[in-house]
């Protein structure tokens, strides 16, 4: 299934288009004129317009073929607009309506009735039961929600089997200053599920990792094997490690299943797992923003031994390991700061100092380590090493991450400054440390991975 | 001994004050002067004043006696100093220089000497090998770290081991809106450990909870004593689950000793602990600003069901229940919301609506619930049920405790309002949901810490 039309528009409709303030079908109208194509406001029973557009009868009528049609109708209305969807060659469709596989047995019958009227005019459905998708770059705004215009662009695509789950997560990458190529709910997932959502952002150009919550799928085979052919980093924060299968079920009409196998499957297909929505995020960051690592050997460079301690014991327990640097590096090290105060793995510097770039070049420099991960404390006079960690994971080909915290204000700008120059940033250690034993387990998984499918091959 | 002097002093003098902007003495000095007493520059070489305060050329010729002294001299010179402070009447001094029993033979023996002079003087001694403490109430910024002056006053008191950690939780709170009644790096802990200032901020008025960052003690026993003999809440972070030992003790001179051992004997004298920074930071605004739960048994409301599944999972996962609700709640809840989502334990609302509160205010009434946690993600036109939650706590004596996320803008100003109102908020389902399990555990812990107790005197 062909999800451009769907995900990159040229024209979208918005059917059940209302001018009551309120009403989802004026949320989604107020939320879609943002869009930089053209938007029509659909209503057989509304006159005049809305929010500037005229409104037009019927699908069928708009003028130029509609690529995207928003349904803010409700359930029992969607087969028959659905039909008109197809009979207009509509590519994509967003339901909103709950009421299908999620609510028993009719709910069961109407997501069959809406499955096959859209095989029949191929149409791509998103939902029913979600609260839909954002594309920043494009200002498509095909979620009912309030603030999704203040999303900004970036290269991380979020695909959560919630719509809750997916605002959830972009609200919290936009408070984190981090962009996302697109956001999307997939709810009841009646045609467009996981792996379909995954093969279109794996060649979406502006997306370089793919982030997905799941709760539960009927094939978890399928959604494995697609993650495995995907060029872009996938990874995965499975839901449901206790029993919340009655609640969980009435939710998507999914059963979380076993969130052991899950996982195990995951890894063996070399798709690393994390266990919050927080590390779902800063996963997508790290692997959306740095060279796969040679392996699982992280260099740590901290200004504070307090929080050098707590990246240390993180890293391990993630499935990383600190190396014993070279005796290049170190002595080099001790050149930048002689009796300087702990220069094993980790470097502590002790506090911040305007050598501390130099230290953390020379540790990106060593060839026993394959992930570089840097703490320091804020400290305005000095501010960050910004020119000399701008490129250093091109140069040297290793993932280079900073982690952080301090007074607001300066340091916002400074941390600005390293994101724009694609620098992963984090303002917990913890979160800093798995981020990046993220990356040093999907090094090794990818490798593992790939040594499984050759010996498969054979 | 007592730490009043040290903590709550009325005048302060900054020894080694310097007019040099970047040297400590000038920071400490620039950070001391807000304070809201007396502040004594004290330097024998310098002349003339810095930032309005006139120089004293030693601690022994300022007018009136000195509460507390920051010591901004090296390692080296600090014994001298301290003689004088003794000399001088000085209650309790901040050492802030390194070079003592973290760094080897020769500076566990520095470290011996200080501890000498101090018991003579009778000083109480935080450090060295610290960048101190901070107690917003009283604006006093005894630590050298820029931006200190943002931290606002709260009611939590963080004891961290490292005075990174210690400023690391700090900033973290204030960037979440959270408040402290103190921040407090021990360093080395010549003579302030953790069991005197447990003692300290158990009796102090500002504080209902302590929360501790802790990476080893020589005599855990008599921690863990200090803890159960406090009135107040305390929650720890024992870090080093992984060998992280050598660079440990090359920091606060400690080892990280067993974290196992350590965890399960807090869990045994009624401390629940923690796994995070950010869920430390958390553990205390929910034992800050709840009534102590009669069990573990959470009622969920939630908004939005993505985000309640996660709820759900984790609670179960930190040790809490999700009790079926009565008929009585079942029934009111649907009185509320005819035809609602998903009435049980996550009741479900399906989105944000006027009658939110309502549902809340139902489930927090029912007999079976002991805690109850809100999640919602923002809608502006609908606002948060600030009314409902002000208070309810106190009402139904149970926490009540609320996550949410959102587009920052107005969210952050009704997020603030519930803060103010005494309810802890969160802004990820997980952290929410660790906090609220861990005042689950926390009532559960009490319990048991109490029958063990009763069954020792017996």
């Amino acid at each position: 299934m062909n999800l451009t039309r769907l995900f990159g528009p040229e024209t979208v409709a918005v059917v059940g288009a209302s001018k009551t303030e309120g009403k989802i079908g004026y949320e989604a109208m107020a939320n879609a004129v943002e869009f930089d194509g053209r938007v029509y406001p659909v209503n057989p029973s509304a006159e005049g317009s809305v929010l500037g557009e005229e409104f037009v009868a019927s699908v069928t009528e708009v003028d130029e073929p509609v690529d995207l049609a928003l349904l803010c109708v409700p359930g029992p209305v969607v087969p028959d607009v659905l039909e008109e969807c197809g009979e207009a060659g509509v590519g994509g469709a967003v339901i909103y309506a709950g009421g299908f596989a999620e609510a028993g047995e009719e709910g069961e019958e109407l997501q069959e009735r809406i499955v096959d009227i859209a095989a029949e005019g191929d149409v791509a459905l998103l939902g029913p039961n979600t609260s839909g998708f954002v594309v920043p770059r494009t200002n498509l705004l095909a979620s009912f929600a309030g603030g999704v215009e203040q999303l900004p662009a970036g290269n991380v695509a979020i695909v959560a089997q919630s719509g809750g789950v997916a605002h959830q997560l972009a609200f919290q990458a936009l408070r984190e200053g981090n962009g996302i190529s697109a956001m999307v709910g997939l709810g009841n997932r009646a045609n467009v599920g996981f792996e379909e959502a995954i093969e279109y952002f794996d060649g979406d150009a502006a997306t370089d990792a793919v982030v997905l919550h799941v709760e539960g799928t009927d094939d978890g085979r399928s959604l494995l094997e697609t993650c495995r052919a995907a060029e872009t980093p996938v990874t995965a924060y499975k839901v449901g490690q206790s029993d919340v299968g009655e609640f969980a079920e009435s939710h998507t009409g999914a059963l979380t299943g076993d969130h052991d196998l899950y996982t195990a499957g995951f890894a063996q297909y070399g798709v690393p797992t994390v266990d919050s929505t927080s590390a779902l995020l800063d996963a997508g960051v790290a692997l959306a923003n740095s060279p796969v690592p040679a392996g699982a050997n992280v260099g740590v460079v901290t200004a504070q031994a307090g929080p050098g301690i707590i990246i240390a014991d993180r890293l391990q327990r993630g499935g990383a390991t600190l190396p014993e640097l070279g005796a290049d590096t170190q002595e080099r090290v001790e050149g930048i700061l002689p009796g300087i105060t702990f220069a094993g793995n980790p470097v502590d510097t002790g506090r911040p100092m305007p050598e501390f770039g130099d230290v953390v070049e020379a540790v990106a420099a060593d060839d026993a380590v394959d992930v570089v991960l840097v703490y320091e404390l804020f400290e305005e006079a000095l501010g960050y090493p910004v020119e000399t960690l701008d490129g250093l994971a091109e140069t040297v080909d290793k993932p280079v991450l900073f982690a952080t915290e301090g007074p607001p204000g300066a340091m916002d700008d400074e941390l600005a400054a390293l994101r724009e120059a694609g620098v992963p940033t984090f303002t917990s250690p913890e979160r800093a440390a798995e981020a990046t034993a993220l990356l040093a387990r999907y090094a090794e998984l990818g490798d593992a991975a790939a040594d499984q499918e050759v010996s498969a091959d054979v």
